[in-house]
């Protein structure tokens, strides 16, 4: 079996982990899954194609992250999102330096609302980049870029 | 390649002919994904994580899949779905003893009805334990745990 | 590891680059993905179950698809699309005489607007033959089989 291959598989099982993590409600696994040293954020993709920053979630540490989870746990006013992702269009870019992978893939949302209604919440692209630790496969930098305007900005969940 | 890896390709293999069977309206083959002596329900997840047994749809036996579908095909009164069935999120517990495999993994059902329309009819979770028959993988039990409230419940169809 | 589940993962990073090169608007890319004698075309279920040719799109030479990505460059006072497509339940069937593979999978395509709503803008199903080719797999036909009814047919975007 061809190395890429191989590769394209720990993408898809360390993807699957992340999205299930955040669907089954286990945030508190969510910043596990990145380094210390980390980049996190969700932007409209006007912004991310005109280069403006102007993310609506902003995490560069992995304290950020998990300073988010307690967060998102103690704001207990806000409806519990019911969320289940959907990816695809894996592509994984070229070896660059060292043990670094970058890839894309898109997502799609369906969140099912306290009434029981199932909806497409957003969609749009994840730019990766993982990194082999001693603890296996982590993400250095993820950008949520979304193609959907309705988004929620209040107090962002995990996409 | 390790075993986990290869393992994790048979399950998705697995699923989607399962899914495939379903959305292709070849129903007769849905009871041979399943051992003789198995479980499958489709329960509302409030029921679920409340442990309350009401689930629209119970089968503890091969036969009741196999009336099931009988019933359906007799049924033509009802209009027959459209279904596409997406998946995602596939994550796979640790090995039990013997050959059971125990995993989860996140659906969408888009339906399209006989006016044309395509919206998203259910979203999930499958629950499922699998085992390895001399005839290839089977479910022993799937339960069909769904986030929409929206269900037809009168007759329903295999998810 | 079996060569059918070799073949899998073969096919669905070829349909992974296919879908994101359409997602990711890399229109010029597209006919790259099929051979020079081609079949494709897009083609609404009633036709197809009735055997009534009646496609949307219809493209039998690799130049007609490089002419419809031109004819799509040109038309900029049309809205361009933003698809994500997703993909499920891949079935790969009996290898043929010589390299060539047929395979389905089903498709849905969620779309945004340019007002930023996403929805479900088409759902269906793949049914392919690909050929081995020393520059790696393409594409000798595609079939795009909707089950939705609300299409535009104007001036058809790749599927």
């Amino acid at each position: 079996m061809s190395q890429p291959l191989l590769l394209r598989l720990e993408m898809q099982e360390l993807l699957d982990r992340y999205v299930a993590a955040i669907d089954d409600d286990r945030l508190e696994e969510w910043p596990g899954f990145f380094t210390e040293d980390c980049l996190y954020e969700i932007i409209p993709r006007e912004n991310a194609e005109a280069g403006l920053p102007a993310p609506i979630l902003y995490c560069d540490s992995n304290a950020m992250l998990r300073d988010r989870v307690m967060s998102l746990r103690r704001a207990n006013i806000y409806e519990r999102p019911m969320y289940r992702h959907l990816l695809s269009g894996l592509s994984i870019g070229p070896p660059g330096g060292g043990s670094e992978v970058s890839m894309r893939s898109n997502y799609v949302v369906v969140n099912t609302s306290q009434e029981g209604s199932s909806s497409i919440y957003q969609a749009g692209v994840y730019e990766d980049r993982v990194v082999r630790t001693e603890a296996g496969w982590r993400f250095r930098q993820k950008r949520v870029v979304y193609d959907t305007a309705r988004v929620a900005t209040l107090l962002a969940y995990p996409i």
